[in-house]
């Protein structure tokens, strides 16, 4: 499994993604889940990928290989004009990856499901937050609905929908992430350490912060544990429950 | 779908059910899930059920008319001796329901899955809480876990597991499985009020409390926003993450 989670909030965007993946309860790996490319002051993107590893790979893979190798006329991430053309880019790759790989895996009844989120800022576009599903189509988070979740939702869902809210800083994003994290790793075995942010403050076309967690980061346990503490201390507060 | 929360605390059981169905999103119905049986004094039994409602509701209703129309040699919920004896014959029962009614299903490619959280105490017993499972087989909860969740259990679990303790009061209890509860439904569209509730004092042999809480409960929506209110309070509380 995996559990991924972006934010589109009014001062940018936050993502947090964990780094294991599974083949059964007895076969588990790390893999990065989060991938980044960046022209400074100029362009900010990243990728946060969900489902069959081979697939995201894939996707992953020709899109790189299409910036290091570049041909002409292939458009690259680096090279389109806009986010509009960054999302389309990857779902369109996301197409020729399950069209070369999906049958096989389908007559082994494997399944070839993937999904990736597409966050990111070109200069002279604002910043967007896309999903793109395995069939190649996608979504856009809006105003409603300003965040998305890839992998296992259901764990780190309350308390985003407690907490959190556009107006909030990007510093609250990111804490209010980790403690999503924290409740999906602590019920889902699937979901693990290390886990890696990325922070892009709108308008500067830059990552603000690019950085993993380690398993054994005490800011991030003393997070956890300060969140139990006041969690325990508000629900004593709390008046019993009278019909 | 459903939720049902179970928790067995040194004090006693806390049981909350909802009672929301759905044969799809355009078809949703409200059935009672949670059943009763008492002798006050003598016992108290409490069934929890989730999954297809003709399974559930046949194993129920078998169990009832046993009791109201007794037949020599047929044990019944307020015949048997122990609660050991109670969770067998909900599992025998289920066992004579699926063999009954599960080929047809099968063969109309419909689950006739089901589980029924089962609790109570009879007078020279323990207090138990068990989990029968659709092949009439079952588990117990313990002193590692003491709590059980049917239907839809992802969105409820991070407060049970942030403020829950075997050791806390039964109306704590009852406040816990309030939230976990308003944490589910806000999520789950096809887990909705109004909900039962039921606690049995250990050692009492009967139900302390009995109740249904309909949608315009105002205290319920009172916990529910003053739940929240902390919440945010807490978060905003908390130090910005640093590495």
């Amino acid at each position: 499994m995996t559990y991924c989670v972006g934010l589109q909030l009014e001062d940018g965007l936050v993502c947090l993604s964990d780094t294991r993946t599974n083949a059964g309860v007895d076969n588990i790996a790390t893999f990065r889940k989060m991938f980044t490319w960046t022209v400074p002051g100029e362009r900010a993107i990243v990728l946060l990928t969900s489902g069959n590893l081979a697939i995201t790979q894939a996707v992953v893979g020709q899109l790189r290989e299409n910036i290091d190798h570049p041909k002409p006329g292939v458009a690259t991430l680096l090279s389109v004009d806009s986010m509009f053309e960054v999302v389309e880019l990857v779902a369109t790759t996301m197409r020729e990856v399950q069209h070369r790989y999906g049958p096989g895996l389908a007559a082994m009844n494997e399944s070839s499901l993937a999904s990736i989120m597409v966050g990111g800022q070109r200069r002279g576009g604002v910043l967007r937050l896309f999903l793109v599903y395995a069939a190649g189509n996608f979504i856009e988070a809006t105003e409603d609905t300003p965040f998305f979740q890839i992998g296992e939702p259901k764990y780190g869902k309350p308390i985003l929908d407690q907490v959190m809210s556009p107006d909030m800083t990007l510093d609250a994003g990111v804490t209010a992430t980790l403690l999503s994290m924290a409740s999906t790793m602590r019920s889902n075995l699937s979901v693990g350490m290390p886990l890696d942010i990325a922070v892009i403050r709108r308008d500067t076309f830059a990552f603000e912060q690019l950085r993993r967690i380690e398993p054994d980061n005490p800011a991030f346990w003393e997070l956890a544990d300060a969140w139990s503490g006041k969690l325990r201390s508000a629900f004593e507060e709390l008046k019993a429950f009278k019909v």
